[in-house]
């Protein structure tokens, strides 16, 4: 990043060669994402973030849907045709129709929040159910998909606990749909003349896959793929978004039209850089290298944990988990106790998602894999990487017992259990 | 930047020490843009550039008002009630309304973009015009606002050719008309218990303006005001808003809830820590100086080539625009050609503003100040910093006269006229 920030400052956007070099820059970054992502360098679009990102996919796919019901429908969104006969095949072509989205009850904020920001202006929003181990059912999924279902997002893997999602076997599933649509359009809506059936567009929240797990948008059949730059060693303020040919977004910020009139704005050349540089040092072999020693260090500390502290227990299914993520509930001891007490020895945990660390209400997320609130606010995320040392997790597995145990001890209601 | 690029890299939203550490950074750069701006920290929020910025304070005020309109109506949007006698108070209070944006015809796209987004979703738009130096006629503004006028927005400086917007003289009237409202209000609408009357808000993308001009954001009457990082000196991909306390905005990127709910998203703590610094950098005596310093340099400029070539011409009124730009029309002489011609000497300039270079299109800016066309290709901006030396000055000086001679030989139109 650094000639980008010293030297090659050009606006990557002005014709002069000092622009066209930021633009080198910016271009062989765009190559490295595509190839890890085996996509077209054209499908990949530069933001801000994951946050980003997904308020693009979510906003501007529902806008762009809601604006043609508009311009069809002359400006009148009401919503009383659904179900009717011909409203199987597209209905937004021919008239109004509430468009429906799919996500899970465990999604990250920045997709839970901009779904229920598009169902205030009328959108309908269904919620995949997780199970225990915070997985959705992949039945589940098929019996959601209504009609007027025109986009399912699902994150690759849960930001809180870790769980991975069945994204491949997700995209089947939309994948056959999309096809049965297609055919009995072909069957009978065509000869009636009906347009084109709306497809059911998949996206996923990637940003804490990407270390670990291939994110070929092709073989996940994928239509859009977010994620950030800090969370792949990175730097922070970047990030990219995967954007199938032939999608079309309505933009979040519009002005100078850059990144394909999607994304706006003086493109952020050394954050795009070092985003690139992360993505390169992505390689299967590294990727693989990483997991198998990642998962080592947490197998480690889940069972130096769990040997010396009583009555605790993980909440996920570690082969169906980032090694990334030991996510532990420590039942009687309040997380952020915990989490006071061992930052005062210089170990640094969460309670949950960084970005909800100011709420205090117990988190959805486990909420959603049915643990209950007392244990939910007895939980701890460790997040291991690849910088991460069996030292570290030596000196977690030494300090944690007697602050679980101190933290218990002032816990009236655990302690005369 | 560099510590919290290598060093200080917790994510400034985590509860633990690495966490606070990076949360200083931001909340001293945050500081420091308060100070500049003589609004309060809180009032300050981080965005990835004005684009954003510009976009969350024209998309977020009115989705807040036409949400507003929706909650209160019952899901309509109709507005057929525009000129009432009643609505001369808060419509948007009593039923749907069609709010009203001003703006200017020379504002950047990332302005006037989003104005048009806003204009599609049945909000009312106005464009005030320029005078042929290209600034805004501050009687116009007076005859603009209507009883539906909710937004005001006027770039500080003009991007393109550098005109200086009297900002405060506008935000003088407005704050006039606000108070009108509020009196009328108070002496007929209270009685009928009619709700207060709808605000005018009044915002300008400073981004050209903050190496210069005083930007106190009390003294200019501001409801909001944008800038960019990479315009002072700061890097790229980050910008700021300030958002007048009290107002409500709909957030562009929800999620995590960052910056006050408005800007969600993981904050770029390097980015942002650099953007205070630039901004702390901008003490009025080094602005006072530097605009002396650079003004000698573009007068120097422009006297240089207006005796070394004819037949060319300075678009502004150099007593009304920054020095950092000299916008020179040189007739018959093709923009893009000289920008050619003067990168292969290693001269940067444009033919507008980077974002446009894309577009083949006359300049808008120019055609809203009467330019003719055939002249409006024939700009070339040449835009002076401080670190712009008279040496570099000299030698463009030295090999424009022959590079324009040049391209006027190969015009076959101006060379018989």
């Amino acid at each position: 990043m650094m000639p980008y920030l010293k030297e090659r400052y050009g606006n990557p956007n002005s014709l002069h060669s000092f622009g066209q070099e930021a633009m080198f820059g910016v271009d062989q970054a765009r190559q490295e994402v595509a190839a890890f992502l085996n996509s077209l360098p054209e499908e990949i679009i530069f933001t801000s973030g994951a946050t980003e990102s997904n308020n693009l996919v979510i906003k501007g796919l529902l806008q762009e849907i809601l604006r043609q019901n508009r311009s069809i429908s002359g400006g009148c969104r009401c919503s009383d045709q659904a179900g009717s006969d011909e409203a199987k095949f597209s209905c937004s072509e021919k008239g109004s129709f509430t468009p429906h989205i799919i996500t899970s009850s465990v999604e990250h904020k920045a997709v839970l929040r901009p779904c229920a920001q598009m169902e205030e202006q009328g959108v309908e929003l269904s919620y995949l159910p997780v199970d225990k181990k915070g997985v959705v059912n992949v039945e589940e999924l098929e019996n959601s998909i209504k009609e007027n279902t025109v986009l399912v997002s699902i994150m690759y893997v849960n930001s809180e606990v870790g769980s991975v999602q069945p994204i491949q076997r997700l995209g089947k599933i939309i994948k056959k749909i999309n096809e049965q649509r297609l055919r009995e359009w072909q069957k009978r809506g065509a000869k009636k003349k009906l347009p084109r059936p709306q497809r059911i567009h998949f996206h996923t929240d990637a940003t804490q896959a990407l270390n670990f797990y291939s994110c070929d948008v092709r073989k996940l059949r994928l239509d859009f793929l977010s994620f950030s730059g800090h969370k792949i060693y990175g730097p922070k303020g970047v990030g990219a978004l995967y954007v199938r040919q032939g999608s079309r977004l309505s933009p979040l910020q519009s002005g100078g039209q850059q990144e394909k009139n999607l994304r706006s704005g003086t493109l952020n050349t050394p954050g795009i850089v070092g985003l690139g540089k992360a993505v390169s040092l992505l390689t299967p072999e590294k990727q693989e290298k990483n997991n198998q020693k990642i998962a080592k260090l947490r197998d480690y500390l889940v069972e130096g944990l769990t040997q010396k502290i009583p009555d605790i227990y993980l909440t996920t299914d570690r082969r169906n988990s980032t090694p990334a993520h030991a996510h532990v509930i420590f039942r009687g001891a309040e997380g952020e106790s915990v989490l006071v007490s061992l930052d005062l020895e210089g170990i640094a945990v969460s309670t949950g998602s960084a970005c909800a660390s100011q709420d205090l209400h117990p988190s959805y997320v486990l909420e959603a894999m049915g643990v209950k609130a007392e244990e939910a606010n007895s939980c701890i995320r460790f997040s291991l990487g690849k910088h991460t040392t069996k030292k570290e997790i030596d000196q977690v597995i030494k300090v944690l017992p007697g602050i679980v145990e101190r933290i218990r001890q002032m816990n009236p209601i655990y302690k005369n259990k």
